[in-house]
């Protein structure tokens, strides 16, 4: 293990973080809308934990100023594990450095911090903040700097993927699409050219929905933060009611920006690599993709069956904002009442795409929907986006190489001796690796899926569920949706940490137990597990 | 495909299930205890399922009369495969034609029929009857074929395990010992030799388990039909509250009777071969033996949590037969007052053991204890007894299997040079085809569970919960324990399905579901996909 040129890497990352918090500085001043009363603590909590990071980074660099430049494979995971532990660290500074409350009277811990801080990272979305309305509660400048961290953890996972996880067989075969680029240099030289693209792809999608959310009459603030939630798959709002708040403010289309944010959910859910190709005029690429076709009719199935069980049930007569009111006054508005059949289509889009590209807004309780469509969702989360985007869970491609892989062993089981191939899109793919790699990675979910049920159970104490209104009886079950939610990046799950619930009321041991989930899901488990074998560390 | 041999063993075993009612009926008779005027349509329909039998028996063997006797792998997973779905519904038939009621006024269906058969041959003891004890509902002849159903279930599993598990290179890790047989004849002979032996102990621990239970006050019916629920670890009872019965009898000793039976079930799950080892004075075969050694640790272990937790959540105050009861009345007897720990050990050992082996019987309403509680029991469900063993679930061995592949396979992660062969009680096993099979198991069991809940949670009306006094927000978590408790051969699960709950109100398409669920998971998967497989009988 090269160590000094870890230590110089992770101090870069250091520093990045440390200047990326400029971006959030400005929100706090008059002249971009904040109230200095309030902004002052976050506008100093962010000064000082700028200054730690760089010091942080100095200090790493100069430990590593002897430091080679050779990036093993071996080199290239502890980078990444690290800088993402390193990370959680950091951006949690400004929350614990402003003095940030989780609730009225309740100041964040260095728990809730480092806990928001991954949520962030990761692009999760799942937060422990109950009121992000209150400026004298959360900052500003707070606030932003919050959705920031799901524009560099996107962008994090962007780049990653070339570096990390395009090597190998089974990295080629998620990877798929073969970069065009400069074909006669050297692979550094081609990896460094797609991560440029993928980088212009991402930056260039959050540009033009931060212009799209603006035109439609959102604040710049709230244009920009949504873009950053929605681009990387996080799930951050700006309001407690999430994406749903806009359809309550006079003046704005509710379900036109609803659509805009569905939209762009979609196409971060894609592959970036396929997004590319549709700009150089090949959209075949796109169209011929066999993940991408799977992704998009997974959306459109799942959509009609929930509108089709969502009408049978009744779960659309009342929707969005209108479900907490308990019955309709007489003589109300009647522009108010909106279809059950608009709503089921309005509000099933946006929940299937939202959970299931594990971005995590919501605009509707999905919670009270009826068994089947709380099921559905819940599977759904495990599906993911495409390998290649921003989408966290077990990505597409994955669930349909493990479908073929089963398919393949039962019909080998009375054929032993004949192997056949596995093949994608028609064509053959060199296999025995991957299907192994598959299998295993799904093997790696169930295990750490069951050990971080049953240890959020034991965890967890009961008074969690009852001092909040929730049934204990309801403890498996929620606690089930906790790890799904937090392990495949999404957010909110059911129960007690559904669509207008959060993560606030949870121990600390829970909270600390969910912010690994995430980082383990983030990073798709190897780069995080190594650093806990010992051989991994070992000189050979 | 050799058709018309499979035609000729197919008639064998509809022979031999004919055969087998045989021993039901005499306990129609008076002069064994039954009430002619109850047990008469009994007796008829067992006589009329006797014919059947024979007359299919005869027919098939009539088509196969001209069939070799070669048998190769692909007709003997044919010829297990199908002569459990026939099995299935030769084995129904007594219920059917002697029209026993499920519930009072409710005659069972060919669905329930076929439901209570397979439940009864794959050792499940899921149950569709409300009431055992009235012989006008159910008449004890019938009883007494829904017992031998175990039984036979059991020495089906038995000698299946010799004749088609313990093949090939996986076939023989999980069998590890190499049976000690007259060396120097074929492999067949040793496998007539295995079997004998095997069936030889099966026998030997029923007749064994019926004398102890006659000791200790049973009638020779209920020793007999408790003695074939404990040894083929299937769990179906003649009384409604199962074992907890004996507990409520004058001048019986309940903890002795439970005892006995724990000590049989802990028997049950053991891999018969080492059961045979410690007859011929070998014991150290079993005491060295992994997959003994953590089924052992695991029963202990989780029995001293379930004790621990169960003590704090007072869980273990009243138990068993007393949990029914409301308040204990004031001057109540107070020899009748057990002490929590005492009641905490006898239960939760009898619980874990019984769920652990994947029997099933039950002497307390574990679905009223903690959330940790009823959490891990759901756990041990999906582990099961040891391979070669009656007891179902994934089986400990493939537990093992599965931690130290997925440990190898993270600790490859960083060098995927170094291949580290796979180490079971020491010495490496031949592995590469070991461990991708053992991923696949777990890979097609995690498939076969999330496709069966998402079924039973869209198959099963809302009203099966309303209708009978269970919330429908339940409904996610029971429906996963009905496919837990079906899939892994136990009966009873959570909720709507707990431990003093049946079958019995489901709909006719969920029942059907949990019926093939039930021999899907008996049959280890593969001999019943492939008869779904087009080009398994394809002839080649």
């Amino acid at each position: 293990m090269n160590k000094p040129l870890l230590c110089k890497l992770l101090g870069l990352v250091a520093m990045l973080i440390g200047g990326s918090m400029a971006f959030s500085l400005p929100w706090a001043l008059p002249v971009f809308g904040g109230d200095w009363q309030h902004e002052q603590e976050g506008f100093i909590g962010l000064i000082g934990s700028m200054i730690i990071c760089f010091a942080v980074g100095t200090g790493l660099r100069y430990l590593g100023r002897n430091g080679s430049s050779q990036l093993f494979r071996k080199e290239a995971m502890a980078v990444v594990g690290l800088s993402w532990v390193l990370a959680t660290v950091l951006g949690g500074l400004p929350y614990r450095l402003s003095g940030t409350y989780r609730a009225a009277g309740v100041r964040m811990n260095s728990v809730d911090a480092m806990f928001e801080s991954q949520s962030g990272f990761s692009t999760t979305g799942a937060t422990v903040l109950n009121e992000l309305e209150d400026p004298a509660l959360v900052p500003r400048c707070i606030l932003f700097w919050r959705s920031s961290t799901h524009f560099l953890g996107g962008l994090g996972i962007i780049v990653l993927f070339v570096v990390i996880l395009g090597q190998g067989s089974a990295g080629k075969a998620l990877m798929r699409a073969e970069m065009p680029g400069p074909s006669h240099h050297s692979p550094q030289a081609r990896m460094q050219h797609t991560a440029w693209v993928l980088f212009l792809i991402y930056v260039g999608l959050n540009a033009t929905l931060t212009g799209l959310l603006l035109v439609e009459g959102l604040s710049l603030f709230d244009a920009l933060c949504h873009a950053f939630g929605t681009m990387a798959t996080g799930g951050f709002s700006t309001y407690n009611a999430s994406v749903a708040h806009f359809a309550t403010v006079p003046g704005l289309n509710g379900p036109l920006i609803e659509m805009t944010i569905v939209a762009f959910m979609f196409l971060a859910g894609t592959n970036f690599m396929l997004l590319y190709l549709v700009l150089i005029l090949k959209p075949r690429g796109l169209l011929d993709d066999i993940e991408w076709r799977t992704y998009t009719a997974v959306i459109v199935v799942v959509t009609a069956m929930i509108v089709a069980f969502g009408l049978y049930h009744h779960d659309f007569d009342q929707c969005g904002a209108d479900r907490d009111v308990i019955a309709v006054a007489d003589g109300a508005d009647q522009t108010d009442y909106s279809p059950p059949v608009g709503n089921a289509v309005r509000y099933g889009l946006f929940q299937v795409v939202s959970l299931m590209t594990t971005t995590g807004y919501c605009t509707d309780d999905f919670n009270q929907y009826n068994s089947f469509a709380r099921g559905v969702l819940l599977l759904l989360m495990f599906v993911g986006g495409c390998a290649g985007s921003t989408g966290g869970g077990l990505k597409v491609i994955r669930h349909i190489l493990f479908c073929k892989t089963l398919w393949l062993e039962v019909e080998q089981a009375f054929h032993p001796s004949v192997v056949r191939p596995l093949r994608l899109g028609g064509k053959p793919v060199e296999d025995q690796e991957l299907r192994k790699n598959v299998l295993v990675y799904f093997g790696l979910i169930l295990a750490i899926f069951t050990i971080s049920w049953m240890l959020t159970i034991t965890l967890e104490p009961n008074s969690t569920w009852t001092d909040h209104g929730h049934a204990v009886e309801h403890k498996l079950l929620d606690a089930a949706t906790c790890v799904t939610a937090t392990l495949n990046n999404i957010g909110p799950g059911l129960g007690i940490v559904g669509a207008t619930k959060n993560y606030s009321n949870f121990s600390p041991a829970s909270k600390i137990l969910f912010t690994w989930l995430m980082m383990i899901g983030r990073l798709e488990i190897f780069v995080i597990l190594v650093l806990f074998v010992p051989g991994f560390w070992r000189n050979q």
